[in-house]
């Protein structure tokens, strides 16, 4: 790659120079020689001015075609489409694929969305506010109308002619979709299908009838993981009633896969890995809201700790073991997370799978901790020679391990049944929660058995 | 979804019956109309009689269309495959895509890859043996070599006549490569400009001479990189002389990329979420190792607060503040690390990011440490009634919190330095870590101030 990259910087700092010296025809050539990728790089390493130049030397057609795959997750494109002059904009939408359009037009407010949906052609500003109501994350809001569709009534070489004609529009022509003369979806054929078959051939004898489609109000998750598992291209996305309305393609899948990992991971930590501040202090107003709230929970922890303070001050030897309840029993209800989180997001939800979750979570942390706390209880009982006092801490570990192996797995799961994103029970929530029971556990059984343990 | 389910449970039931029955035909037929994910998932729910009724049914091409499907990360295969007969394995593994051949081979025992081996035709044997050299998570290790290739010296018509021969065996046929004499990769042309170009064209006029090829040692997380990037469905792999060797398609970088973010996550969160065990035994097994290591870790940090014990029995209000120091900067840490982890994965790592990272995650560590700090110096001096003691703990914070952000950073930078996965460096090892810096840190400071906030 090292070698791609250097040719890459020579190109790039040419077409600077040509861009910087008003060289139009040279700029031109080079620039649509480029992968649109690349253009969308160059194009977004420019300053304010030099964008400009670019708007004029460029249709609308040619920044659409890179605009459709700048446009995902772009915090700086409402600034660039508001340095373009409004028609050309609109011109630029139109010329998208719809629903890379209305990933654009959805970052915007609601009456820059008005006056540029008034600049546009009537069907096409017609198509992208369809789109546009659909709910975020469904497969609405991720589907292109740019499809083939065909009817079942002809020869492979007359869905060849229609094919070679829409090929430039349609956002994928690997697959073509049958539909009846009401534009219901009744079939599916793959492009290399229609190769392999004779040219006399009739659709209707070789379309593959049971087609895998997605509802449109269908979470992109879902779809995901029937692109994934079948190994689709394209899944056609239809209404209740079969009527076909849209694709989604792998190139939108992957972005999903890209963001939910994302997110799920985030969540875990309890911070936004999407947004990268390379100023700390931004990056402190980020992650700051979530220490402060974690730490008053933490403060109850604090409280209850200070009501055994007499304890503490008779056996101060119990403060040597705090952090090393509270830390194992918060690693273990890390764990515990991680496993619901991902199975939520892999299984069907039943009745049966989330009982028998929390379940086989809890009896999991039950054996995780009687070995833990028979290893600490040897450990102490050797070390301070003072078993009673191993039995104690050993106690406190089994019980604190299982209440953690509970919060765990019940936490996400009810998060989930209650609408919300199982993964925003993150680890760090859990953690000082389990801190919490932790230590409640510890000096109750404690102040239990501390005749025993403590010697005068 | 729910009326696909139901139609498509009462299909399952249909065929078990059918194989039951030993009514072949008819097993046949209804099995060959599945698609093989759902092939798959029958042939998986299947006891061992019935598979190997399975066997006897269907031809090894008809398995291997399957098999090409459920190969990924799948522990049954290797037993699979020992319940067949070797002759139809050697068939079927012929059969396959050579990547998800190799991926099973590489399953087995070095004794029983060689029996298969040698029972293969020689051509196809070859071309497995070649991949099964190329290291693990290279393009190499996930490549086929069924891809279409042609030379630039030709029109589109008998490019496309060609393509239509190879449309059967080759694993896409969306893009064409363009090579010459000694198939050094020269030029690229997808399937859509084939059909859009008239058929008297030349492929030399219309290829696209800038290819974007991989090196076959690349690792496959950058690969999946370029995947993204370019919204490619397939991208050539081509050793340093640019000889094509093969290509990696969409659907194994899909794997790729939910592979890579599954480790990420189940490193995160210190247990391998890929494997789910349903028996808690089992589970527990798999957690111990993780938490016992972390136990032993943890104990350093008891042991470091007995040294403290007698200034503990002095003032056992320090005792009310470990686990809230310790969690708020195991929190930080936790985020610093995910920040970190994501970094790495994404940029390009050279000298100046790594120390860029670090320094501004310990920056951040200082602005949300003194936030804290400050924060909760007023909380425990109002509430304590002693602002020294606040100052103390104030203090313990913002060094707690630096120390873990910078510990979070770095870990994760020096392992991908040492050749190691970042991700390995988990949130419960930083968390773990964090509690003994943090203790290390407050009772000093503790140990510091005593005399200004212990009141005789």
């Amino acid at each position: 790659m090292s070698e791609n990259q250097i040719e890459m910087q020579e190109q790039v700092s040419q077409l600077l120079h040509f861009l910087k010296n008003e060289e139009m025809p040279e700029f031109r050539a080079k620039f649509l020689d480029f992968h649109v990728y690349e253009q969308g790089q160059f194009y977004q390493s420019l300053s304010k001015e030099e964008r400009q130049k670019m708007y004029c030397y460029l249709s609308p057609k040619e920044i659409a075609d890179m605009f459709d795959v700048i446009e995902e997750d772009n915090e700086e494109v409402s600034e660039y489409i508001a340095e373009m002059n409004p028609q050309y904009v609109a011109d630029m939408l139109g010329e998208m694929y719809t629903d890379n359009a209305v990933d654009i037009l959805s970052q915007l407010s609601k009456s820059r969305q008005t006056k540029y949906l008034r600049l546009m052609k009537e069907e096409e500003a017609r198509e992208v506010k369809e789109l546009l109501h659909y709910e975020e994350d469904t497969a609405g809001s991720i589907m292109a109308t740019e499809y083939v569709s065909i009817v079942a009534n002809q020869t492979v070489r007359s869905a060849m002619h229609l094919l070679k004609r829409e090929a430039k529009v349609a956002e994928t022509i690997y697959y073509v979709y049958v539909v009846d003369a009401s534009n219901r979806l009744v079939g599916v054929i793959s492009l290399r299908d229609l190769i392999i078959n004779e040219d006399d051939t009739m659709i209707a004898d070789i379309m593959n009838e049971r087609v895998i489609s997605v509802q449109v109000d269908e979470d992109q998750e879902d779809i995901a993981k029937t692109v994934r598992d079948y190994d689709f291209l394209a899944l056609p996305v239809t209404d209740d009633q079969d009527y076909l309305l849209g694709i989604v393609t792998v190139d939108d899948i992957i972005d999903v896969i890209d963001d939910e990992a994302a997110s799920d991971y985030s969540g875990l930590a309890g911070v936004n890995i999407e947004v990268v501040d390379e100023n700390p202090w931004k990056a402190a107003s980020k992650r700051l809201p979530w220490l402060i709230t974690l730490l008053f929970l933490g403060m109850s922890t604090a409280t209850l700790i200070s009501h055994y303070e007499a304890l503490v001050s008779k056996a101060s030897i119990l403060a040597v073991f705090i952090s090393l309840i509270t830390g194992t029993a918060g690693n273990a209800g890390t764990q515990s997370l991680a496993v619901a989180v991902r199975r939520i997001a892999t299984n069907e939800n039943n009745n049966t799978s989330f009982f028998h979750l929390v379940f086989s979570e809890v009896l999991t942390g039950i054996v995780t901790g009687a070995i833990t706390g028979v290893t600490i209880m040897l450990i102490v009982g050797f070390w301070q020679h003072n078993f009673m006092l191993g039995f104690v801490i050993g106690m406190a570990m089994l019980c604190a391990i299982t209440v953690a192996n509970l919060a765990g797995s019940l936490i996400p799961m009810l998060m989930d049944r209650l609408g919300f994103d199982p993964a925003v029970a993150s680890g760090p929530f859990i953690t000082t929660l389990s801190d919490l029971t932790s230590v409640l556990i510890y000096f109750s059984i404690a102040s239990i058995f501390m005749h025993y343990f403590i010697h005068h």
